[in-house]
């Protein structure tokens, strides 16, 4: 979860011929800015003994707090693809995707957050370059109160409440 | 489903500092283009005697065939809101989400579709500014060889799966 856009100073909000909204411009080039929301995958990922993988970021936002592996998606990747990617990048873990999780909207971010359930293939885990350590914790010792983000808590308390359901709708943000 | 990025000439592939990608960026301004995976919302609407609105396209890409309601997703909207937009936008119709019937992945055009049953809450549809025509058609009578794109052949071939169906895990692309 890091990389947004840099806007240039050259651009400007006006609303391009043909279309109904106010895009980014730029008074130079004409380049259109069309700035959608971006797709963040992640996953709920546990062993064999239902222990849970978690990352204790080493970059901001929330340096030093705990999150489950999630990150922007990629072109060319399927959304399952990238939370494998995600965890491989932040825990060196190697999971096979279960069935989707969540579907959190954070429109203050412009962020559509897609959560998995997953499992370790591998049980080896270790911290991969964004993150400051990793472990595998049974939801007892969940460090609830040094979880990066809201919806890091969202996709714990839903991962608990369907642990033992196969066929399910997505759980939406929280009421 | 209209509108994509214009990249101008002033644009580079190139890796930025601390990315591990090739990203555009501008070689005058240095703006990096993170070009993302865009979100396309859709709904498959039925009235309540289970006929299902398709609209006729008035826009390239595919003038002239039939589809579902469905566009880019907006900055500041859910995806229901967004497929909500677009039932209004394409159809004039006003409608109401069930649930979400499927996520598909289109890598080649970088799109994620998240695709919704839904209900028409006024029975009065019209033809839209990117529609030629509307029309609620039973399963029979849907033109199959005259839809879209592959993926409104999904969608509809996913809800005919599911009708009688309360809560499951949405599809994904087909096999």
């Amino acid at each position: 979860m890091t990389k947004g856009s840099q806007i240039s100073p050259d651009f400007e909000r006006t609303v391009p011929d043909g279309d109904e909204r106010e895009r980014m411009v730029c008074k130079r080039c004409s380049f259109i800015h069309y700035d959608n929301p971006k797709i963040v995958v992640g996953a709920v990922v546990v062993d064999h003994d239902d222990k849970i993988v978690l990352c204790r970021r080493a970059i901001e936002p929330q340096r030093g707090l705990w999150t489950i592996p999630a990150g922007f998606m990629e072109l060319g990747e399927t959304p399952e693809q990238g939370a494998q990617r995600e965890a491989m990048e932040e825990a060196c873990a190697n999971i096979e995707i279960r069935d989707m999780l969540a579907l959190y909207t954070i429109p203050h971010i412009s962020q559509v957050q897609i959560m998995y359930r997953a499992r370790l293939v591998d049980p080896d885990i270790s911290a991969g370059i964004e993150s400051l350590e990793v472990m595998k914790v049974d939801w007892d010792d969940i460090p609830w109160k040094e979880l990066a983000f809201p919806s890091v808590h969202w996709s714990l308390r839903h991962y608990d409440m369907v642990r033992s359901v196969n066929n399910f709708a997505p759980f939406g943000n929280p009421a």
